[in-house]
Parts: structure tokens; C-alpha cells; sequence
């Protein structure tokens, strides 16, 4: 077939992914169970429990997945997400951005319906006003301090001065100083098995020395909360730690497989789009997956391997070798080999779909409402497990957005 | 105050946004309305009336204020906004992007539905395949060869060969070859005034070129679409030219601004964000305006000045000098100064409310589901004109999203 005699759909692509419309995001459900499994056997083996990060999937099927059908424990990124799984019967709920008296109102709501929401801080002004709210609202609240163990962003030193203040603000009958969380955000910038190990280390002891020093101030302090998808995978003792939070590990991604983290074949992601034109004196495909569709993530650009904006396989999810998206515009995205590529650009006719593995799976999935759910053999097509919810079909599982 | 004492809400912030949930996007409607009355007053003075891209705004409320109230025309960059704007009474629609096969029978319902629903094409495949469309359904289709006028993206070469193939494979009864459409996507890289008159000038040039090129071998051709936010408010002369595309013109952007075609007081969006922290020692506030309210649109990375994930204003949308969204998190982002500034950070207590100028309208607007419209003055929450539609409030105008 010549590139100018039209298909009507690529030659590889499965009848299942030729009916959706693209740019639609895929969810390969066997790669995920394995990916979940990866990290349950992990962190069985350390004897630790997984709160895992929803803001990932922002979806009740995902979590349930993760969670064996139970509903939580989960850690959020925001009010919305709390909210949300808490309408969907979650109770366990670990807010893991630092509250703002303006935010304590709705902290208070769900508290009040039955949930068991914990919110950090790391600042004395906030905790004296959460100690005031507590006790204005009669309602008692449950508090990690956050610990900054790498320099990453927020929290406390581990040996500050500040983090036995900030406990002493929170004293209240109200307040329960429950422990503290940390998160080494620097596992992203690790580059080979040893400094990942080095870094779940750092990340553990400097949670266990907090919470250390807040024990000895009379804080109760049961909860050592530490986790990020590198460190969870990469440490090798987890004494004194209560649970771990992690959640890119669910799909992961093209950052997480330059970490060395993962394989590209194991990133259960990936965006179906069609190929819409070519500049052939180029060697561009021009397809209908833009950054509207991937987001504008590149963190891979500071990587070793720079994916663009992602790495291209054909509609059965097999990568195409040295193909990247390598431009992006709102609804257009430019396919063409790698810098350096040998040979031409293979076929591609338009009417062609392929699939985008992303760079970063929590910015592209929150591009879309939801995900067409597909499968290797036997799964493909039959990925729902158990019933239905308004709004749902089988083979499509929503996701929220917003604040 | 001590940056340890608790501020219930910012010194600054007015009162209606203290009401506000944060993040949250901002619209300010005098602004928007001067971009828009520029805009519109330098084609009138041009003589050729403007189609504006409604793939910024993704409303109808933006999109009436654009028109002076009327429901077009207007240009799309997906199925999804033709179907939404088709739905609130648009009935003269582009569909820029290009179309494939698969996609025809949502053109086809659409065109069926009584829109007059343009489309776009540089393929001759394609080509033959619309015409067997056209003729199936019995419907008449109006298409626009894309053209190539700077090598940015896709479209034919203006003097190419192709340009009358692919016209040629359009010839049927139920095909109207109605003209020619470009985009100077490379204007974004022009660095002077000379520059961006020199790219609207051959955008003109190659978009005249190919229509009378159609029209010598037969072809209607009567549309001559041009259009980018730069090239339309520098162009000089737009003899030939039927019509103007655009679309960030009505909000502008960091990205305009570092070009030179707006400044930034004139930027219409903006982010409303809470400070939720510090690491003092670091010279950083922490904010609760991460990527997944700003994007990961880096846009001003590639310009003279970098602005970060965007430019640090007060409550008021007063530019604090040098203070920029350093990095961004999905759910924090980090304040501080720009590289080479001098002093330290302003006070900005825990509670503090600011607001973000974002990098690229386009990208940070799609990370929310509607406008908190502000005004000055008078116009402060008395933002509304015309009728609400359900779902709206007066102060909120809803975007929608998605394919």
C-alpha cells in the first residue's frame, strides 16, 4: 500500500481500539495487576502496610485494585480527592499537603461524617490555628508533622528545634499528634540501584528520628508515614516505618523507566491516537495526540534517555525502536525518529493508530475523564470487576478532576 | 506580624476572594474585554473579520463576549468543541485540525444537525475518502486545503504539486473545495516587531498563493483563512484574506508577553493560590498551586526571560517584582526570587493569598472546569451579561473539556 491510498483503519489496530475515538487513554489492566503485585510483594516482604497515593488515579476502580476491594487506607493531594473517595465509602484518609486554617472547615466536615481524615503541617502558626479550630468545632483531628528529609520542598528538619515547637502548638484535647510523613521527592533525581537504596534510607531514618524526638516530648506519634514509588521499591529495611505511601507505581511511566525503576513494558498508560498527515521531506507523522492529550510533562528531559513527549508503539503496545512524539501542539503531535536514528520512518498511513507511553502518568491521565480499560488476551474487553456504578460501563472506568 | 503568627486570610486579599477555594482560575473580565476590543479593532481597520479560535476559552460565554453576542464564527480544534458549540446555537464552525476518516461520521451527523462545518485536509488519501464520504451520506461537505506556510507543522506546500492533487481528488458534487486555510505557528519564535510583520506578511502570502493557484484550475476557493495571535496584530496588509483565526489574544499570556505582543498587566487569567508553608533558610514560599493547576507548560523556558511556571502577583494581580513559581509539584509549588535577584523574599505569612500569571492561557485554563470572573471596580462579582445558563452562576463561567 502506498502512503497516499487511504486506509480506513491502521492494519494492526485490535476491532476493540478502532471503535474509540482519539486521542483516548488506555489502561493495559494485566500490566497494572503485575505492577501492583511488584509492589505488594515488596513491601510484604519489609512486613509494612501501603497507603497508596490516589492522585494518581483519581479513580475508585483503580484504588480498589490496589487496596485487594478494600476501601482505603489511601493518602490524597487534595479535599476534592478526600471528599470523593470518602463518598465512595473510604474512611482511612491521609491529606498529604500541608493544611491552611482557610481549608479547616471542610477538614472538620469530613471528620465529621465519619471519616478518619489526618492532615500534616509543618509551620507553629498553622498548628496553633488548628488546635484553636479543633477545639471552636469540638471535633478532634488527627496530625502528622511533615519532615523534610531531602530538601525536596516542605517540612520540618528531622533534628529541628521547630519540629518539637510546632508539636507543643498542637497540644490540645483535640489534637491527636499522630506522627509524622515524609516524602523524598530527590528519588526522582536518582540514577543508579545503590542511590536508591541510599535514598529509602535517608528517607526512613530521618521519619524515625522525628518521630523519636516527638515520643520523648509525650507525643503519641504512632505513625511513620514515608513513601515515594522509588524509595518503596528500593528499600531494603523499613524498621520502625508504619506505612508507605506510593502511587505512580500503579501504571508507571517513562520517568519512572529512566529511574531504572521499571521496564517500558511494564507502563500500563499509554494514549491510542491516529496518525492525520505527514511532512514526508521531514520524516513526520503528524497524529491527533497533542500536549492537550499527553500534557506538557518532559521529565524526561533531564534524563540520561530524553523521550520527548513520549515513546511510540503500534496499537498493540509494542514500541516502535527510536520512535518518539517529538513535538507537541494543543491537538497535533509530531512522530518522528530519535536524534541520531538510524533509517526512515516506517509506514504509517494515515488512518494508522498508535499508542504514546507518557512521560509522566499522573499529569497525562488527569487530561482525561476516564479510561478505556483493555487487556491481554482473555482481558481484553472484560476488565470489570464487580458492579457497576452510575456512569460506568465495563470497559470504561471515570476518573475526577478539580479542586 | 511574625511569619509564625497566624493570618486567618491575606492583608491584601479582597474579600470575595477570600471566599474562593484554592486554586482556582481567575478571569478578569476588563482585561479580557480591552484584548478583545483591540483585537477586533485591528481588523476592523484591516478590513477582515475575525474567527476566533475557541480552543482557549472552551466557553460560550468567552467566546459571545468575542462576538459582540453572536454564536459564531467561530474555530475548533476538536469533534468535542464543534458538537458543544453546535449545542449553544453556533452553526458556522472550522474544524482546524486534520480530519481522518474515522472521524467523518461525526462531521457528517454534525453537518446533518444544520452546521455548516468546515474541514481541513493536506492528504489526497484523505482526499478521496471525504469525497466517498460525502457521496454515501449525501451530504455536502466544505473543506479547506491546509497549507504549509512556514514549515511548523502540517499542510501542503502553497506551490507544491500536491496542492492541485489533492484539489483534484476532492471533485465531486457533494465537495465543496472552499479554500485555503494556514497558521504561522512559527510567529511564536519571532523575537522583534520586524519579525512578526515579516511572518504575518508570508503567512498572508502563502495562503493567497494557493487559493489562487485552486481557483486558476477550477476550485471555488473563495475562503482565505489565516491566523496566530502574533501575526494577526502585527499584520500591515491582509489583501486576499477572508478571514482571521486567533484565540489566545483574549486572555494573552507570559508567552505573548515575552514576545513583545502584550504586556503583563494585560494578562486576563491568572491562579489563585494559598501560601501553605516556607523553608525560610531556602528563600521559599510553598503554594498550593502545583502543576496540575498551572500545567507543565514551560513555554517562557525558550525566551530571552524565563518565567518559571509563571509570574508571582499579589491578590490584587499586581506583579510582585521578581517573584516566580520556581518549580511545581503536582499539588506545590514553590515561590521564590528570580535568579540574580536582589533582597530577600517579601513577607507572605501562611494564608496569603497570590495570584500566578500563567506561561500559556491555552494549558492552564484546561487544568480547571470553569472562570471565577473578577472585575475592577465595579465590575467585581457583577461580572454576568445575559441570560445564565444551567449549571452557571453569575460569578462562574463553565468551560467543558475532552474529545
Amino acid at each position: 500500500m502506498t502512503p497516499t491510498e487511504f486506509p480506513i483503519s491502521a492494519p494492526a489496530a485490535p476491532a476493540a481500539l478502532a471503535a474509540l475515538p482519539t486521542p483516548t487513554l488506555l489502561l493495559d489492566l494485566p500490566r497494572m495487576d503485575r505492577n501492583i503485585a511488584r509492589m505488594r510483594a515488596r513491601l510484604d516482604r519489609l512486613g509494612v502496610p501501603l497507603r497508596p497515593h490516589v492522585k494518581t488515579c483519581k479513580s475508585d476502580r483503580v484504588a480498589r485494585r490496589i487496596l485487594g476491594g478494600a476501601p482505603g487506607p489511601i493518602t490524597v493531594s487534595t479535599l476534592k480527592e478526600a471528599a470523593e473517595f470518602a463518598a465512595h465509602g473510604y474512611t482511612d484518609i491521609l491529606y498529604a499537603v500541608g493544611i491552611v486554617p482557610s481549608k479547616l472547615p471542610q477538614v472538620i466536615a469530613l471528620r465529621r461524617s465519619g471519616v478518619a481524615l489526618a492532615v500534616v503541617l509543618d509551620d507553629v502558626g498553622v498548628a496553633r490555628a488548628v488546635a484553636q479550630a479543633a477545639e471552636a468545632a469540638g471535633v478532634t483531628l488527627r496530625v502528622l508533622l511533615e519532615i523534610d528529609c531531602d530538601g525536596h520542598r516542605s517540612g520540618l528538619g528531622p533534628d529541628s528545634a521547630a519540629l518539637l515547637e510546632v508539636a507543643e502548638a498542637l497540644r490540645s484535647p483535640h489534637v491527636v499528634v499522630d506522627g509524622v510523613m515524609t516524602h523524598a521527592g530527590e528519588s526522582y533525581a536518582c540514577r543508579s540501584e545503590a542511590a536508591l537504596r541510599a535514598m529509602a534510607e535517608q528517607e526512613r531514618s530521618a521519619a524515625v528520628l522525628a518521630a523519636t524526638r516527638l515520643r520523648a516530648a509525650g507525643h503519641p506519634a504512632g505513625t511513620v508515614s514515608v513513601g515515594s514509588t522509588p524509595t518503596a521499591l528500593f528499600a531494603e529495611d523499613l524498621a520502625g516505618v508504619t506505612e508507605v505511601r506510593a502511587g505512580v507505581f500503579v501504571f508507571f511511566d517513562l520517568v519512572m523507566a529512566g529511574i531504572g525503576v521499571c521496564r517500558t513494558d511494564e507502563l500500563a498508560l499509554s494514549v491510542l491516537t491516529t496518525v492525520i498527515g505527514h511532512q514526508r521531506d521531514k520524516g513526520w507523522a503528524i497524529v491527533d495526540a497533542g500536549w492537550m492529550a499527553m500534557s506538557r510533562d518532559r521529565g524526561t528531559a533531564s534524563q540520561p534517555i530524553d523521550q520527548g513527549y513520549g515513546l511510540v508503539c503500534d496499537a498493540d503496545g509494542t514500541v516502535l525502536p527510536d520512535l518518539l512524539l517529538r513535538s507537541a501542539n494543543q491537538e497535533h503531535g509530531i512522530v518522528g525518529r530519535r536524534d541520531g536514528a538510524v533509517g526512515p520512518l516506517p509506514e504509517l498511513p494515515v488512518g494508522t493508530l498508535l499508542r504514546i507511553l507518557p512521560n509522566h502518568a499522573c499529569a497525562t491521565a488527569a487530561q482525561f475523564d476516564g479510561y478505556h480499560v483493555v487487556g491481554e488476551g482473555d482481558d481484553g474487553g472484560k476488565a470489570g470487576d464487580g458492579a457497576l456504578e452510575s456512569g460506568e460501563t465495563d470497559g470504561w472506568w471515570p476518573r475526577f478532576r478539580g479542586w
